[in-house]
């Protein structure tokens, strides 16, 4: 199914007069409304292809129904959510999830649906059914030299993979770590990842970039080959300047300052992408703005302020949503987190970043803290409706979506039992 | 399969000479050595059923071969743990995953390899193939009341199938919660939690006990009905004499003095029983004692005290093990766990107490702190192999289990492709 | 100095007519909007003694010059906030910080300056200079019984010094506990612990409440006697229904669903009140709302849903700051941290109990999540405004405060290097 | 004081023959027992001079009574504990506590007590008296360059009064930070941080080298410039080869995997020292060993594999005791940390380290495990005694600084309200 532009009208045409007069009156209280309003509107955050279906616990997964069963599907789901939004032009694959039988064709729907192909994604934390050597003990870390060949020349085949639709990076995550104190000598799990990794990055195109994912840790593990943004950034280094660091929000310890490390890590140049989401806990991969937005919002602060001031010509980073839908319809939880992302933006972008510097040269704490609060309990709704507005989306997507039916429409083209490729 | 006397004779035979010179030697060191070992040597702990086969992660699974296909084969494997260390004479059953199909069967069987059965445990945290109610949105929380009456009934069920089988009690675990801040109402959960209980309550045979487990989170979660033993507690009270707290040491927030709130729990007289494992991050379900060996000495001097000093007629809890095995043979898992809970209550069992008690009434925190260490740091393996040695066990468990290819010899018989059922 | 009225209204002049016009906008917007601002305008957050002075860490301490140097010059300053947000009519007395001389006369100027007495607080985690016994092993937990007794006095002197001042309620607060495994017996501590707490509470008048704080940890502790609020419940069970758990918000685990437990405490009646204030890592005593403004809310959303629902007779709780301010002007953090409070309180308000009933009922979490988040995205600057412009109080309360100097004043009346008692 | 041989070998008489008959059964177990001992006999480890008087928690201090009142008596207290230990034949200064009056006559003072000066640390995380600028918003961080110079001069006095001493490092650890979101710019406070260190660096002499500590938090703060050991990684490789990350146990987030830190520093050659503690919850600087000793154990591991195979030439680390004694006799405190700190390194060098290898490359996890626990639950009080019996020491230090009454001799000759400089 496609959402076309008469619905979207449609959709808005009930809510159309108050959301005018409440641009009038915000108008009035931010000078720089307009520019915000076209920096949020210009701003696109990739959707995973993976989060397009049900996710799972390992207690089970429960199916929407209407999910999507192929790549060509997926496509039309993340066209979905871009028409609603404005703010979703791009997908990241993951593979073998998601391998196009035909590259060329699927390029030209992704083109037809004004969808781009994001950083591309490998998978050596799952064995395949025709898998010749099994990952339960590591992959590009591994022990065994064969294991590691046949790692490497996985994400190799992923860079081939995105080269034929006009991918131009590559992400790399690995479950490499161990269960138990003892069982991997640390020396030379780091030794042999850093060696496959060079391999990979010697295949990478000129103009790829390779993003380098670190966690703390996995159930059951003791411990994770990349167990922070310094071994990520150390391998970085290692491999050259095509090589970033890619910060997933849910893969730190507790109480972790983030937002340091994002400014830490925009001050060398190294920022790589995003994986963004929410959690309690650990890694629970919810729906971005859930938990903390505050802290969301302090992150693109730094942001903000990291590419006006960006001294060390940090790459714009990926922007990619990575999160899981165990009880939500993943299109509406999608919308939700894109919402969510550019909230904080908006926000982030209200903050007077002069008179910020002032406040932070003077040391008026109580001054410094003020203006990011007032920042940050500013309704940003209308600019956001605004933004989706003028890119020709609905004010309010969540309520289109439903209006429209989506899923039901979703469930009689594709059936109730359809399961999307992922975890 | 079976391990017969000779088999273990023959496993020992090497070890003997060594072993004996060494008891000698150790009984010149401690007074009560006699008494310890006594203690040790009738020391059992339950063994869950679904840890004889291998556990999953979400990214997958990784058989060993040998896996029991049936309720019988697990109780084999139980016995083979039994066998070797002489301190697993019970199993602990989980309900669907292994329903007896017939229970005078089950039990002779389980009589004739010297087993018996501990909590019963009821299950849903998941969806059952032919289940009219989906447990997504909880269970004895749920907001429909049709759901809490079906999973009132399954542990109804669990409770008569226990019966039948001769276990005493019913340990209820809960993954109910929520994803989201806003999708559950607190209260009605608790209080829904609440009143199923006392339903599952009520329906206890006399000489039962009803165990309650709690744990703050679940991946993926943001809330979980039953999060600290404080709630655990509230609940029990509310129930009635029969009900008690369960304490699962991987149940915990970052951390927890869990050796505290056993103490408080005996104090009060409603320690119900305990799940054995260790965890770095969250709840790991790795073997015991992995990780946190001292905390787990701390928790067992609290028992060895409380016992002593059951005031408040605290039940003798139930000891088990809830481990998962993701990488090493389960079988060999569970008898390096049941090796490291012995480790550390013969420690526990070292402690001066009386000295202790001096030191502590003197705030002599110098002396408090060097009867603990003193009791941890000592070697106590040999304790351990003679309590083995005369419950005819093995004095090297782990050693016996290898030379004996218990694993092959399984894997001759079940094949390579059964899976256990569980998680 | 006193804050005058015709202060308060020249301070207001330039921000009227925006305001009056803002507020039009927003009554547009919702229809509940007096009720609202009624209820902002009605509460009130108690000012803690101690907080009036710079605070220090184990690092030293930096005064601000204009410090309060005694009790009147304390409730001096809490009228400075209470004149400026009209929000803060109570202060809360820490003992011995704060012995009244005269307890009439200091009752007497509270009542001119329009404060009134909450909770009284003890102190037994510090030694005075002039005390027959060391706290340095514990207070009403120690293993001798002349500190217990001493510590017990102390807690009647407090109790009797509240009498005097109109005060209904004795909130203790423990620092007992131990640093190293093995110093303390858990359970003697907590048997004496209860003893102790019993001759209290049998001390307390008949129209007084006892409010139990729990902690987690100190900085060096290795434990805490009342660790978390299932200890301070179950101690407050034991004393009867005169005894109450309060909750401190930084007195918690990492991760720790405070929500949750706010709701369990309101459901069951047993919540006394709180003491307010963020973190970030630990015990960070920041400023109300800085770090985790969106668990605030959710906080607030427990309150007004459980006091709308009262089923168990949950008394009003008792509402404090509970800060400390190494940084900033006291006076200013303080009434940040009031804006915060009503901040989360306005907007837990703004939420649509009934369409979150609705939603929770059909288990749609996307309309909960939306419906928390819309009320928390909302601006509620104005409605704070309003309120306190009809309380006779600053429209912008930081701003009046500055504009009027009156810190300047206060170092003029009391001199740069006056020390406020306290931590 | 100064404790004599024959005070030592008459405590020693009592326990020797006892020893001797361990030593020879022990012998029986350990091929490699003479080697093992030397190694331990071999082994110093540096007491940090502000370790020796009672530390202070928030609350207050409780003084010992014979604390040493000046630098002199610090090296006469660490005496004492090298005396009875034989391992701590190093001081670590930190000034301004412990500023020289005379360094000569200081270094041969030390040179007669058998002692040496290890790394010498510098303080601006407090302000001294006489002090022009303030480091209430931070030192080599600050956004005042005459406050951020003032921060520099005082490490370059530092490293002057160390080269006078002997001294061949300085460690530099920074309370930078902030208190409140907003109020510190991250990146300025990082360039302004390199910028200073880069200064200190220049002055250091040609055969010094600069250790940088991490931390992620203090008590009341939001962020710390050097939250991580990525961090200081990253500003030790941009000041050159003389600057390493040193690694203190306290300083991490919750749950955080040293060992494997440990591990990858040493793998760079970046690992600079250690200061030795324990915890539970924070930066507790408990004891060594007395919450996490196999945590310990696992370090030990890395360390003695590490430099086993020091490929990339890691310098032998600066060991450092850094804990703070708030209940314990200082020097009794300091005694059981140097025990616990060899107890780990003893049973580390049990290891087998070709088996583990040959566990690890075959992937046997269960007996990588068996192989580290082992060694673990080995006894090695005898071992530690030998090693302290050949170095001339007590064969129980605890129990002999109690019969020798150090203390009382200390408070006779020094008083009772002597109160050592530091925290």
């Amino acid at each position: 199914m496609r959402i076309n532009n008469d619905q979207i009208k449609a959709s808005n045409k009930e809510l159309l007069d108050v959301h005018k007069e409440d641009l009038v009156q915000l108008a009035k209280k931010h000078k720089n409304l307009e520019q915000i309003i076209d920096t949020i509107a210009k701003y696109n955050i990739a959707i995973p292809s993976w989060a397009l279906g049900a996710g799972g616990t390992r207690f089970g997964r429960f199916g929407f129904g209407g999910e999507p069963g192929n790549l060509e599907q997926k496509l039309d789901d993340v066209a979905v959510i871009n028409d609603l939004t404005g703010s979703a032009n791009a997908v990241s694959l993951h593979i073998p999830w998601d391998i196009p039988g035909n590259a060329e064709a699927i390029k030209a729907k992704a083109h037809l649906l004004g969808l781009n192909f994001d950083a591309m994604n490998s998978n050596t934390f799952q064995d395949q059914q025709d898998q010749e050597h099994s990952y339960k003990f590591g992959s590009l870390c591994h022990t065994d030299k064969v294991v590691r060949d046949q790692a490497v020349a996985h994400n190799k085949e992923v860079i081939d993979q995105g080269v034929a639709l006009g991918s131009k990076s590559l992400t790399v995550w690995l479950a490499d770590g161990s269960n138990f104190p003892g069982q991997l000598n640390f020396r030379r799990a780091f030794e042999n990842t850093l060696a496959s990794l060079k391999e990979i990055y010697a295949y990478l195109p000129a103009d790829w970039k390779m993003f380098i994912e670190y966690k703390p840790y996995e159930p059951n593990f003791y411990s994770m080959v990349i167990q922070d943004w310094g071994t990520s950034h150390m391998l970085a280094k290692d491999l050259g300047e095509k090589a970033f660091t890619l910060v997933d929000l849910g893969h730190h310890l507790p109480n972790t300052n983030i937002e340091q490390i994002v400014a830490t890590l925009v001050t060398k140049g190294m920022l790589g992408g995003f994986h963004f989401n929410d959690s309690k806990y650990g890694d629970d991969d919810l729906s971005v703005g859930v938990i903390k937005p505050y802290q969301l919002f302090l992150i693109f602060n730094e942001l903000v302020y990291g590419f006006d001031n960006n001294k060390a010509n940090n790459p714009i980073p990926a922007w990619m949503i990575d999160a899981s839908h165990n009880l939500k319809d993943p299109l509406e939880d999608l919308i939700q987190s894109v919402e969510a992302i550019e909230t904080a933006y908006a926000k982030a972008l209200l903050i007077d970043q002069k008179a910020l510097e002032k406040a932070q040269l003077a040391n008026d704490v109580v001054a410094s803290q003020r203006i990011l609060q007032d920042a940050f309990q500013s309704d940003v709704k209308i600019i956001l409706a605004e933004a989706r507005l003028r890119n020709g989306a609905a004010l309010d997507p969540i309520e289109a979506y439903r209006k429209m039916d989506v899923r039901k429409e979703l469930i009689n083209e594709r059936g109730m039992n359809n399961a999307a490729t992922g975890l």
